[in-house]
């Protein structure tokens, strides 16, 4: 039977909500600001618009439910918010009863990289597997597992906190209390850093003189100098890909899975970090070498990887999030449609 | 319906056998020696005892089938032993086919650390929960991760190569490629050659006498002076701690697991590592500090947990394992057991 569902992508900067129709179309997709102060009228603008998405496409189907992403360590059991560092003030607040106290009807409340995860095995870059991992750069580093097909919580669901994996062991200080995350290197936050480190010393002039002319100087004021050849900017980003590529080896050799993909807003920097991180990856995973793609490979319309060496049997691969900005949303609204089958 | 099984543990070593019925007793064991060079033999061997075996027991219920925990990197499709340290001049011999030819059965190839894992969920350490790693500590580190009950055997059975994480990553340069994996700094090949440096550096007088005094010297006697308080030895066993909780802090960030159970020969010397290791792990996982017991928490005889401040809600445990060298034993026999219903 043809049903939709709400998918909801609450961000520290963007509120965005979407009603998807469970062939994947997207059926129509609003941004709304985060007051991210008021969180009580985040909540309500939240609800409003969750209903208004549903009342217009009542047509489309069956409502199959509601899916929120929220970035942070939700207690999957109380639906509170037990940390965020892009919702300041949001902590301990019981965000999945204050949706469904105002809606009158069960939402389901997710990690914001989970439900990219989920996007991206639904509709993305891995939607021929039933086993991927996604890692997400942004301001930091998220992500998601999906194994069987299902959202991988653990314990407490606190699954997936892939960005405090330890790739500098006396690094950087975290925010999380230890040391040498791979979001202290990895994360647009990261780049930034390390850029505002790289002027300090006073090797860097190309970006000292990109800071003084941008006031919101970020990650991709240092990608667009990358571009244009300045070494400065080329090293921040092959540092970030190398931290990147332990990361991923180490999942590699955890989990052995068919597909790792790279996504958040960072990832569009792909050409600037990637020769480092899959050099990282041979370096530090004998399986990824007994399984990569070989070097020259690539793939074709109809989806068949060809190319001079490619070795017999499954292949590790490590590709780009198709989905963009939308993995969340999409896996949001994906959330209901699985649970009720 | 009362049954049993064979379980093979096939080490660079000891050549061990079990029978084991359903109910989880072991009835029998024996243990050969393994003769590397003379694989055939060796298989012959433990065709020949397994067929023994299964005989003497056959009064204990029906035969379940036969499963062998072998050390190294299995192809699972096609039973060869793609890679193993252990077992020189294995490389791509076709096992399982050379034991099945023999006995006119199908068996079930497993990696050791696999085993283990699944022995410790059975019978041991994890016996009351459904997922679980394990962390095997010998002449390199291995281990298992467990999942809904089930072996997470990954894409091509290469799963769970814990002993490749790395802990280091400009460190000491690791048999598979890499550099500073977690089995350079924790394993008993790993002791020993962390004692032979303090020796060679002339800081260490109580290690370079035990070496000098002792021709099989290993990590047991480094474990020695360390219970007798040297200095140089306890560093070690510190070091080895260390490098093994950041291992755990980056599964528990990863997976949320509710156990993680350390086996191997050198998890006897707990006592010796497991401070650092536990102090580790609180420095780079906020995951665990956010279900750790507390501190003082001990278990009763009923299995519950008090303490002064145990925390409420799910606890994240790290233990030792509890079947000691038997555990890959009976992970192996548990094999066709669980693949039989």
């Amino acid at each position: 039977m043809a049903k939709f569902a709400i998918g909801v992508d609450l961000g520290g900067t963007n509120l965005r909500i979407a009603a998807v129709h469970s062939s994947g179309k997207v059926l129509e997709k609003i941004t709304l600001g985060t007051e991210v102060a008021r969180r009580d009228r985040v909540i309500d603008e939240m609800c409003i618009a969750i209903r208004d998405l549903a009342a217009r496409h009542k047509a489309a189907g069956a409502l199959a439910g509601m899916g929120i992403g929220v970035p942070g360590i939700i207690d999957m059991e109380s639906g509170m918010l037990r940390a965020s560092p892009n919702l300041p003030g949001w902590h301990d607040y019981p965000v999945r009863n204050e949706i469904e106290r105002r809606l009158g009807t069960p939402v389901i409340l997710e990690n914001d990289g989970n439900a990219a995860a989920l996007g991206e095995k639904w509709l993305g870059a891995a939607s021929a597997v039933e086993d991927m991992c996604m890692i997400t750069m942004g301001t930091g580093i998220g992500g998601g597992i999906v194994l069987q097909g299902r959202i991988w919580h653990g314990m407490t669901g606190m699954a997936a906190e892939l960005g405090h994996v330890t790739v500098e062991p006396e690094g950087v200080l975290c925010g999380c209390g230890s040391h040498g995350c791979v979001e202290q290197y990895a994360s647009a936050s990261a780049i930034k850093r390390m850029a505002m480190e790289a002027i300090a010393s006073g090797k860097a002039p190309e970006l000292a003189r990109a800071m003084s002319e941008d006031p919101e100087f970020s990650a991709k004021a240092v990608y667009q100098l990358a571009l244009q050849g300045d070494e400065a900017a080329r090293q921040i980003f092959r540092r970030a890909g190398k931290s990147l590529g332990m990361l991923v080896a180490d999942l590699i050799n955890i989990f052995n899975l068919p597909i790792y993909v790279i996504g958040g807003g960072v990832a569009s920097a792909w050409d600037a970090f990637a020769p480092a991180m899959l050099e990282e990856v041979r370096l530090r995973s004998y399986i990824y070498k007994a399984t990569a793609p070989a070097e020259n490979a690539r793939e074709t319309e109809d989806g068949n990887i060809v190319g001079e060496e490619a070795p017999a049997g499954p292949r590790t691969i490590i590709t780009q999030a198709m989905l963009g900005s939308d993995a969340g949303l999409i896996g949001a609204a994906r959330l209901p449609m699985m649970a009720h089958g």
